[in-house]
Parts: structure tokens; C-alpha cells; sequence
């Protein structure tokens, strides 16, 4: 199913400069995501042409060229062969380039899909565009980076991340800053969110609420913060001087960004943080988490990197518990489904989501 | 196999006090094996009935209620939901408690059936009631309990228990207690035994062998210790000052109960041993030893802990190095059954067990 | 395919003395070769005829006997059962003599076969005792065993020892002592071959060169060293001494065997390198290699074990981490099959031999 959707891989920050690559990795599959002398972003099948070696071993790097360290099979930034020794005389160089991934820069969030067909983005990549433009991620930075592997299913870490069901009891530091905006109990007063979206209007960053159109992958929402914060921060100041966007002061709301089936994302004033989520195997997921913020933020100065990622990072590691404890629940032979709480439906949208795409690509399997 | 047959799990003092539970694990299997306020001991799948994930997460532990660490479903000891936030209007709470697993209570030995129709226990339950009821378990605690992953299949380790051809080298220390009575060579001399008998019967405790009557699975065998031992201790002296069912005397016996397919016991004067078998995967298997001594013995003072297991956990670490290095040689292409010794008939018999209720289950499933 | 191919195990100097065994490993396979009271070298499946237990522990030790750990049944070197307590009546020891495997000596190199039905090997044995028994294996002694777990398919690690493609850039330790000789590229000059062949044919060590004759599996050759090395070390300079076979003087060359699926060895006038390799599991492969000095060289004195190694340790490395990579490159879904190049032949060779091997054990499984 992972194999016939788009993915979210990474930020333009993550490769920022001519050079920079990324590897996204899921299950046995490494992809290089690459930023070109050109500028533009590339996606290649990390496997040398000639015996198949993995060219890129570090999980980000820059390099002027790709060169495969087992026979120096050496490619440009664009994926064509430049160099190879001692072969035959008919050889083409041409006809040996890297094999392309597809891959579409949304906004600066960078999608790529396994399938040489890959279903439609422009819905997407339209709606996205227009609520996320303003943050400019060519601009950001990524600082902080964490791989943590959860010991879960990641379709269980999936459901997990769309329901606030838990949230209450199980993530106490992130309440305190989102409140439980947006997930449809005890939302704000109705004259207070009034009084917020006239703000943002005057800010030019209102736009209305998209929740998973028919047929499509993508959720977007301006969420007001709880308690006074400005920014997803565990105390709910500022975690970064230097603000990002259009913003020149501290503004109390964060806008956030659901794709099926394996991202979310967070817009602060101060800092963006980006999530992402692939199999490593049956019982084993890897979520990367990057904490972005100005380019020109200056480390000690504007911001402490550790401040920064707390939050998250504590959250991630009281959904990593979840995960677990549902991963080893639901492998009982005495397992039986139950219903879902008023605040799971996004739940089951993603459960629909995977349930369609998955028939879809058995049924392309099987013709 | 295992699912569908009687498989021992704990005594009822492992679970003492109502709240108490135990978790059974077999596989990717959990249970929960809980005291209620009633006294009744109860057996449930460890699933929250919500989203399926595990609720108890430590192997034994106490608590009023059985509480979802996930979305905080709460449950009764006898497993009646009683909290569920943000349900539907028409969410019944009496429709989901926790999935019961059946449970029988053998003279104070805990036997689950994870199937729903059991097979029959009633035999193996009067024949083992009449032998060990005077052990009183309830009167008994469990001060040390050993959690040992053996590198070999659960059945090689069963085959290992059912015979002690392997013993006269391979276990040193066991046999200047137990002797080889009961095993079919070097048995104690005829007159010996009949004085033993003598004095079984003026102190109530004379019974019938049982072994494995056709068609069950159930073997209790009263034993005359060797060497003037009075218990199964390292040195062969009380393991434990305060004596327990109906002794006030040290006495140079034991009385030992084997079933099909995962359990073994040893009741002396001054303790029992029980012990449970259960496969974690095709190449793990967990032997999980308990000792029960009476309940108001105090350590320290009546006994030492590691003293009172330091017997059969050297026992258990020399049969895991057996177990093993069966796993691997059957694991050759080249391995060839062989014959049988006069002394491992048992292992027929558990062979004959075995492959009796694997062909029930297969058939079950196949029908 | 493994199983119905002649494998390489060990050399006669492993099991110098009678009693002496070496247990070769293929994944869950296990095979005792050892050397009798009559000085000849046998293969046995190692697992007991009783229950199945593994009889030699450890990888390579000395008994007078083999007996199992488990029930202490006894076996002479030659594998006739001579001891087993408490059996039926009916009990034959002849007919439960330990299980034996194909075995064959190539001029000290011992080869084994798992099939009943070895395929031929008389001409491999004709051509490789023609080059080697001047080095007369029966005089030498191991003085250093590595066993080095490569994370890579077995068949990738053949490849890998194939070619000499990524040797310029990948060994340059080994590339300083070897030059590129024989393998197809900047070889050195005629006429410096051709006063090395008039030296060889002075030596009486001139041979012709062996390469995978049509529908065999063996490839000889004489090398010429580069730089002045003498032998196959770090620094080219003789490691050991003593020297071997009928070398009175150092001398600039060495002989190489290749063997499919799974052998390569080097032979040095002061010592020989052997190496074998076997599947542990699909990502796992044991590359076991042994240097071997004359019998009278002493340690510290005539040799130094570390230095002796140093070479060929370094280079093992280097082709796990190769290995490796390719392992890891070719399992991406987008990995496509690339051409090979000119220096590559034998890669296509092992191939080849590979797919013939494999398609015919699959005919005779399905026959």
C-alpha cells in the first residue's frame, strides 16, 4: 500500500544548498532526495547502476557528486553517469543514470511516491500551497532532527497520532500549550475564536478549515493555543527570538497539516516541526521528527535546541508508550475491535484511506 | 496446539488478595488472572476492549480496577466496564467488558484454556484435589519466582522434564536428593518402601500412583527422598522452618505432580515448587519456577530465598543447556530419530499427548 | 543449491592429530570432521542417534571419544556407536553409528558434501593436488582462526571475492603486495613474467594456469607479486621464517586456489591463507579464514601471529563493509540489474555455476 501513495520525506530545508541530500528509508527501500547545481530538488533509488551497492550511507550529507564507494561509479547531482571505469566498449553511460523516484515539492514539503504512476497531488499540493506559502520554507533551517524508532505497528502510531481521545491524561505538557482546540471538546468560547479569526484576517492568514476532502489525503487547520502560548513550546514562550513568515510579533495560534497516510505538521511563529512516519518492519516504526526554524536564527542566541524539541519530544515518547502497549494488546487471538469515542472519527478516516488504497493496490497486484 | 488444551498458569497465592494479578503469557497471547473482591479468581484477555491495547502492563502487580492505560476505560475486577468517556448515545457499557478465558481452579493450581470449548478437566481435577489438598495452597505465599528464557522449543524442554535418563550425569546435585525413585532404575529397596508406606498412611498421606489414566494427563506420584533428605534443598535439609499441610514433622517424602503439556510441581513439608512452560517463540521458551513457602514463614528467619531456590534453579540452568543443545542437533538435516531408553517412557507419553491433540486441533480447524 | 555442491571446510592441519575435530557450520547444519585412530579424516552429522543432541560444542577442540552431553552416548572416532546405557534388548549398536557425510581430501584441502549423491570432483582433485601438494598441508599448523560475521547475503560475498574491480580504490594494502596481476589489468610486463616462469620452471613449481575448466569449479594460478613483496603480508616481507613446501629461499610469487561456491586460498612461501564462507542466514555469512605456518615455526620466535594476519584481517574488512552496501542497495525495490565490467568475468562465472547448481538441486527436488 506504502508503495502506490505519496509520501512525505522531508522539508527544502533539509537539503538546502546545491549538494545536499537526504535518505529516506522505508522498510528495505532507501531513496536520495537531492538538491541540484540547478536548484532543484531530485529523488533517485539509492542502488548503483552497476552491481547494485547503496551509494549514499549517511542519512544526510552533501556531496559534489554521487559517487558509489564500491566501484566509483560516479554520478552528477541530476542522476547522470559521469564516470565508470574498464567497461565494455558498447557501454553506455547515457542509458545508465539513477533511477528516478517520482517526487513533487509541496509548498517545500517534499513528497515522493515509490509507484512510477503515482495517483493524483494537484488537489494537495493547491490546498497546502495556499495555507503554507506564507512560512516560506526555503528560508528555515532544520536544527534539531530526532529518529526514534517506536516498537509498534505503523499504522497503530498512525491512529494514534489522529485522535486527541488520549490526550487529556496521556499528554499533560502538550495540553497545556494546544488546549483541545480542534478536536472538538471543550473548544474555546465561540467570542473568543470570533475574536481570533478577525485577527487573523487582519493578519492575512484566515483561510477555512479543509478536512480530508472527498477522495483526498489532506487536512489543514488553524488551531487557536491554550493558556496564552505562542508557539508549540513547553512553556509556551517563544522557543525561538528570531519569528518566521509573516510575523513580527508573537501570535497565540499554530496552523497544522495532516496528510494520509504518514505526516503531520505544525507552523509556529518561531519555528515549524514536521513529522514523519514509515515501517521499518511488522513491529517497527521510525518517526523523524525536524524542528526548523530561521535561517538566520543564531544558535544560544535565539534559540536553545534542547527548549526547543522538548515538547514534542516528550509527546513523541508518550505516543511511542501507546503504540507499544496497542501493538502488544491487539496481538492477542483474543482481540476484538471495539468502537470508536466521539473524538476518534479522524481514526476512522484514516483507517477508510488505508482500507481503499490498500484494495487498490492488491487489486493492480492482481490484474 | 497449546490453544486448545488445559495449560497450568499460576497458583492462587500468586494471587493472594483481591486485586491481585497475574499475566499468562503464551506467545503473543496475555491473560490476566485476577482476584476479585469476591475471592474468586478469574481469567480475561489482556485487551482493552476499545482499541485493543494491554492493560496490565507489569507480569504481577495489585489494583482496585483494571484500568486501560491508553483512553483510560475502566473495568471491574470481575470485568464489567464501568468508565468510558465521549462514547455514542447508544454505547452500552454491559457490552464490553473484558473477554472472559476459561479458568479452572485445581486444589489451588490455576489451569486457563485459552479456546472456548474446553476440553474435559474433571478427572484430572478430582485425582489432584484428593493428593494436594492438604497442602492448603491458599495458606501459602510465593517468595521467589525465576523467569528463565531457554533457547530451545517448548518441546524439547517438556521432552527434557519427562525423563531422568539425562539425570545421574546431568544433574548432580538433584539426584543426591530425589535419588532416581519414581524413574524406574535404582529404585529404593522393596522393604525400604514399605515402611515408607506404612508410615505415609499412619500420617494420612498415602495415595495411589496415578499415571496418566488413558485418555487425560495428569501423573502424581508420592516419592521417598534419597540420602535422608527432608525436602528438594540444596543440602537436603528443611528449606523452611515453618512446615505447611499437615506436617509437623519433617518428613523424607515428596509428592510430586506432572500434567500435559506445560506444568510440573514438587509439594514437600516445608515448600512447593511449581513450575510453568510456555513457548515465546519456535526457538524461546519461558520456564517460570515458583516457591511457596506458609505464609507467615518470615524470611530471614524461617528461610533464605536464594537458599530455598538454589536447588532447582541450578536444576533448571542444566536442563536449559540440555534443551538447547537438542534444539540444535535436530535442527540438522542429517538428524535421524532415535530409539527410546527404558527410562523415557514419559517422553513417549507426552509425545503420544502431543501429537494426539495436534491432529484434534488441526482437524478442528480444518472442519 | 548448498547442499548438493562439494564445500570447502577446512585443511588437514585443523584436525592434525586423531581425535582432533573441526565442526563445520552451514545455517542450521552442523558436521564433526575429524581425524581417527587410523589417521583418516571422516564427516559426521553432529547430532546424537539417541535424541537428536548436538555432540561437539565447540568449534574446534580434541576427545578421545565422542560422547553426547545429553545421555552420555559414546562414539568411537569412526563414528561406531560403542556405549548406551539401558536400552531395549532388541537394541543394535551397529545400526546406530553416528550418521556420515561425503568427505574428500584435496592435497590437504578436506571437502564436503551434505547430498547422499556428491556430484564428481576427481578432476578438481587431479588439478588442484598437481599444484598444491608441494606445500604438503600435512606439515603445516593453524596459528590463527578468524570467524567474521559479514551483514550481507552469502552469495553477495562470493561476488565480491570475484573481482578485483574495487581492489584499487578498496584494498590498497592488499593492492601494494598484489599489484593487479591476473586480473586482467595493468599486469605486469611480458617479459617480466617470462624470467618469472623460467624461475618457476628452475623452482619446479611452474604450472599452467587452471580456470573454471567447462563445467568445473576450480580456477589455479600462479602470481606474481608486486613491489618485491615475498609473500602475502603487510609489509610484503616474509612473516614467518620457517618457510614451506619446497622453498629454500624467499620467493616472489604465490599461488592462489579459487573453489565454487564457497572457497579461496593462498599459498606463500612462508605460510597459507585459507578462507570459507557459509550462509548463516539470508543477511548473515561466516567467513572463516586460517593461516597456516610450517609445523616447526615457533611463535614469537619465527612468527608473529598478529602480523601474520594483518593483511588478509584488513582486507576481510574492508569486503564486509562492500558486501554490506551491496546488500543493502540491492534490496531497494528500484535496484536494476547493471552490466558487468571487463574485470568482472568471474563475478559472471560464479554466476553462472550458481544458476546451473540451483536450477538442477530444484529439478531434483521436484523429480
Amino acid at each position: 500500500m506504502l508503495k502506490s501513495v505519496w509520501l512525505y520525506a522531508c522539508t527544502v530545508a533539509h537539503i538546502k544548498n546545491p549538494g545536499d541530500y537526504f535518505v529516506f528509508e522505508l522498510a528495505d527501500n532507501s531513496i536520495i532526495i537531492v538538491r541540484g547545481r540547478d536548484n532543484e530538488v531530485r529523488a533517485f533509488w539509492n542502488s548503483c547502476r552497476h552491481r547494485g551497492a547503496k551509494i549514499c550511507l549517511e542519512q544526510r550529507g552533501r556531496a559534489p557528486r554521487l559517487m558509489c564507494p564500491y566501484h566509483q561509479w560516479t554520478y552528477g547531482l541530476d542522476g547522470q553517469l559521469l564516470a565508470a571505469r574498464s567497461m565494455a566498449e558498447d557501454f553506455d553511460k547515457a542509458d545508465h543514470g539513477l533511477s528516478p523516484v517520482a517526487l513533487e515539492n509541496v509548498g517545500g514539503l517534499i513528497f515522493i511516491c515509490l509507484n512510477d504512476n503515482p495517483p493524483p497531488i494537484d488537489r494537495v499540493k493547491a490546498d497546502i500551497v495556499d495555507q503554507i506559502a506564507m512560512y516560506d520554507l526555503e528560508k528555515l533551517k532544520v536544527v534539531v532532527q530526532d529518529n526514534y524508532v517506536e516498537d509498534a505497528n505503523w499504522k497503530l502510531v498512525m491512529e494514534n497520532n489522529r485522535e486527541c481521545y488520549h490526550c487529556d491524561v496521556g499528554h499533560p505538557e502538550l495540553i497545556s500549550v494546544l488546549g483541545t482546540t480542534g478536536f472538538g471538546k471543550d473548544a474555546p468560547a465561540d467570542d473568543y475564536l470570533e475574536g481570533k479569526r478577525a485577527e487573523w484576517q487582519s493578519l492575512g492568514i484566515d483561510r477555512d478549515l479543509i478536512e480530508f476532502p472527498d477522495g483526498w489525503w489532506h487536512r489543514v487547520a488553524r488551531l487557536a493555543l491554550a493558556n496564552g502560548a505562542v508557539t508549540q513550546s513547553i512553556d509556551g514562550k517563544l522557543a525561538c527570538q528570531k519569528l518566521i513568515g509573516p510575523f513580527t510579533q508573537p501570535e497565540t495560534s499554530s496552523l497544522s497539516v495532516w496528510t494520509q497516510p504518514n505526516s503531520w505538521h505544525h507552523f509556529c511563529c518561531d519555528h515549524v516541526v514536521t513529522f514523519s512516519l514509515t515501517p521499518i518492519g511488522p513491529d517497527k516504526t521510525m518517526l523523524r521528527t525536524s524542528w526548523l526554524v530561521h535561517e538566520d536564527a543564531v544558535e544560544g542566541v535565539d534559540y536553545d535546541p534542547d527548549n526547543l524539541a522538548a515538547l514534542w519530544r516528550k509527546t513523541n515518547q508518550q505516543d511511542g508508550h501507546f503504540s507499544a502497549i496497542n501493538h502488544r494488546g491487539i496481538a492477542n487471538d483474543g482481540y476484538v475491535q471495539g468502537p470508536y469515542a466521539l473524538e476518534e472519527k479522524l481514526v476512522d478516516d484514516f483507517k477508510a484511506f488505508y482500507v481503499s488504497r490498500a484494495k487498490a493496490a492488491l487489486a493492480q497486484v492482481q490484474s
